[in-house]
């Protein structure tokens, strides 16, 4: 018989590089969603949600530092042979929506969005291949004074979280200052290689915070042997280029200003380099107010090949171990710029847009290292024992009365026995437990127990009897003045 | 060369059976989802967050209305073979999070979720392929008190909603009950096809409200012609059992205490039958605060096969039209009930459990239609014109000043002219628009236009001058008492 063949029993596990989250944990990422989507809105952002998958075609092939078709990306064919991808961010979705509703949006069109995003790649410590995204993006401005506003913003992001202006900075470069000198070491533009060239530039330059200038030099050279011994083949650049694009990413001063002469220098009368100094300049002018957090860093690269303009990334001034243990920095919690190119591959006509995107369990992380991690989100939890259940009536009628009052109450709702209850009620992290016997029914009364006062350990009550016995941080009250003794006690 | 080649341009369209949302449908949304959070905390339920995809063996296939294998799930295979689905409930993925975790969860573990949910079917009116579900679960409680409390829950959440009493009706019935028929009727439960029977006879069950009794009659016999000449095939059942099991769902009446004898009359003195009939007696006893709204009806029979005691659901006294403009009930917003066994597919030990799912877009929907979605979530937006560009650092240290004040501003970051400016005003509900303007500058004041007074149509205003020109809904005032003004006008 169908009831007696063995019958299979899956293993309970969450899939790897994926997590789940409660407690003060998930409190704080909510906190943390409503802080920055508060400052988003603020600055007259509004909020969209799009779905979390889009057709293959749509979505492209802009992920991160990733330059091989379909990798990092989970897809399944639909039942009418069409193929499907999870989003991998939430800036390829946006371009597919403003493509797609354009004419009847305002333009600009500002937006925020937080939401999962999904990248099929092998998971590692802090690597998951889900995790929360909240971005901020508009389309439809071409002047630099929405890039400035992206990068005031996500110091005003920061700041609502808690950070002071030296605890974290916002650092800017323009990626038409670097092509303006990929152009002068000569590459050209018009060239089958250009993009591949261009990219092994661009991965070299990222690796300055790893291997240091020596290794970005070598990486632009011949190439680089790691410790390992493994050999990666470099960019074959000459000794003077390479000179001008170390000179380049090491041009950071200690102020903006004197940031943009170093980089004058370097840019010399090239039209595009031009161009991108005089929109750092405006971003600048529109940046005054905020001096000590805001930076031009050229050597932030950003992976994302879509990128045409001003970059931006948020780094945290906070030092970490990395996964050898070794002290590293913890890098980057969010970024962004302009993509002026994302949508015009739908429409055909360019739409300049630029945007921010903050990693939600990055920061949430750091902030944790930090200390900056309150929150008191929940309230504190009431809960009645369950002494006689002839009485669950009696009993639930009471947890009513409390919850009306704007308690968050509940009624033990297992089988077990006194012991187990208590332990359940210091499990939970309740604040008070509410104690109705037989005696206390008889005399109209109940007995109030407060667990943070307590500090007693639940293992060590053996029995009502024992309960009743232990004096201190419990009290007995009218039944009919419970609710507000209890507002008494947690207010 | 590669750049002449011709370039893919791809569709900008949602996948089918998804969508994107935004403004006020997206903000109710919120709003609903924290009001039904609320309710959910206020009687002890704590939040969880679990991956969106699963282990496919590990979600199992408990699909509502669905006995095919495989079908309505997302699933793909990771690159070390193991296949993942993407949830399609939240349930069986706290199956799996309960059994993975169950040493250290206090017991009973009660946990709220919400998020979005997959079914891979067949996308039409008002059915989507991704959605909002927001669920509460005992686990690890075996008492009738942890049912009651779910569908006391469920009404506390339609009236927080704003839903008057008879609005809505939570309507409970039990497997139990309806098992003790079945074995009345001569269903075997240790044959090898009881599982299909019962499937069988559930689904004709299930489609009393659209097909009425006869219909149901005609499937739990040799079956049923439709309109279209297709036949379904019934459940073979004898005219006696099928007279037992109409009049069963028929049996609901006015109040739980009349409808529990009618269910008496007909289980009889069947063990499992009475002892549903007790667990809904014990629900009555504790749901005796709300006997308008809860009621006992035993034509509830709920899909999914997993569910072994009181199922519940919740459905709102409303009709609409269906997809042939006939008048309809609206149907189930949510429902849920007891699954014993769910975790026992991990354990091997039964750990019994009870829930309830609220669907947030079809409540959000039926929310709609009886004009219930005030919701005032988003401030008043204010937005700063740009009259003269060489002026933007001005304009927006003015926003900056606008913000501090807690106000909600943005200054204008397109390129276009003053027509197309107050359109897009217009087109952003924005409450307020503020001009600073070569005469304003000169003389310290900034002109102040109410869009709400106004009512003018931003089509009809063709220059600066003919702006200027229209008096009403418009002031000038000293540039330094614009925030105090704006906060005046908005309070």
């Amino acid at each position: 018989m169908a009831k007696k063949q063995k019958i299979f029993k899956p293993k309970a596990r969450i899939p790897r590089g994926l997590r789940d989250m409660q407690g003060p944990e998930l409190a704080f990422q909510k906190l943390m969603l409503e802080k920055i989507s508060g400052v988003y809105e603020s600055y007259g952002f509004d909020a969209l949600d799009t779905s979390a998958f889009e057709y293959a075609d749509a979505l492209g092939k802009f992920l991160p530092d990733d330059d091989r078709p379909n990798e990092g990306v989970f897809s399944f064919e639909d039942d009418d042979g069409q193929w499907l991808s999870m989003r991998y961010d939430l800036t390829a979705p946006l371009a597919r929506f403003v493509a797609e509703h354009y004419d009847r949006l305002p333009k600009p069109f500002r937006r925020y969005q937080w939401g999962s995003v999904f990248r099929n790649e092998k998971p590692g410590p802090g690597r998951f291949r889900q995790f929360l995204q909240i971005d901020a993006d508009t389309v439809g401005a071409g002047g630099s004074q929405a890039d400035a506003e992206m990068c005031l913003m996500a110091a005003d992001c920061m700041q609502t979280l808690g950070l002071k202006c030296d605890q974290f900075s916002v650092n800017i470069n323009n990626r038409k200052i670097l092509d303006a000198i990929l152009a002068q070491v000569g590459l050209d533009a018009q060239a089958d290689d250009y993009d591949m060239r261009r990219l092994t530039i661009l991965r070299a330059l990222d690796k300055l915070d790893r291997l240091g200038i020596g290794g970005v030099a070598d990486l632009l050279g011949e190439g680089r042997k790691d410790e390992s011994g493994d050999f990666t083949k470099g960019a074959g650049l000459d000794k003077a280029s390479i000179a001008k694009l170390t000179d380049f990413v090491q041009a950071g001063r200690d102020t903006r200003a004197d940031t943009l002469k170093a980089l004058a220098d370097i840019v010399g009368d090239s039209d595009i380099g031009t161009a991108g100094l005089e929109e750092l300049a405006l971003m600048d002018a529109l940046m005054q107010e905020n001096s000590d957090s805001i930076r031009f860093n050229p050597s932030v690269v950003r992976g994302l090949g879509y990128y045409t303009g001003p970059v931006f990334e948020i780094e945290l001034n906070l030092e970490t171990e990395d996964e050898n243990g070794d002290i590293a920095r913890f890098g980057s919690v969010g970024g962004g710029g302009r993509y002026d190119d994302l949508v015009k591959r739908f429409k055909g006509i360019e739409i300049p847009a630029t945007g921010i995107s903050i990693g939600v369990s990055r920061l949430a992380a750091a902030l944790t290292l930090l200390g900056k991690t309150d929150t008191t989100s929940v309230q504190d939890l009431v809960v009645l024992l369950v002494m006689d259940k002839t009485r669950l009536v009696e009993t639930s009628e009471l947890v009513k009365t409390l919850r009306n009052a704007g308690i968050r109450a509940e009624m033990y709702m297992g089988d077990s026995g006194m012991k187990a209850q208590m332990r359940y009620a210091d499990n939970r992290n309740a604040r008070l437990v509410v104690i109705e016997g037989e005696d206390e029914r008889a005399a109209g009364v109940v007995t109030l127990k407060d667990l943070q006062l307590g500090q007693q350990n639940a293992e060590n009550i053996k029995d009502n009897e024992e309960w009743r016995a232990s004096e201190h941080a419990q009290t007995r009250l009218p039944r009919a003045e419970l609710a507000q003794k209890i507002k008494e006690i947690l207010s």
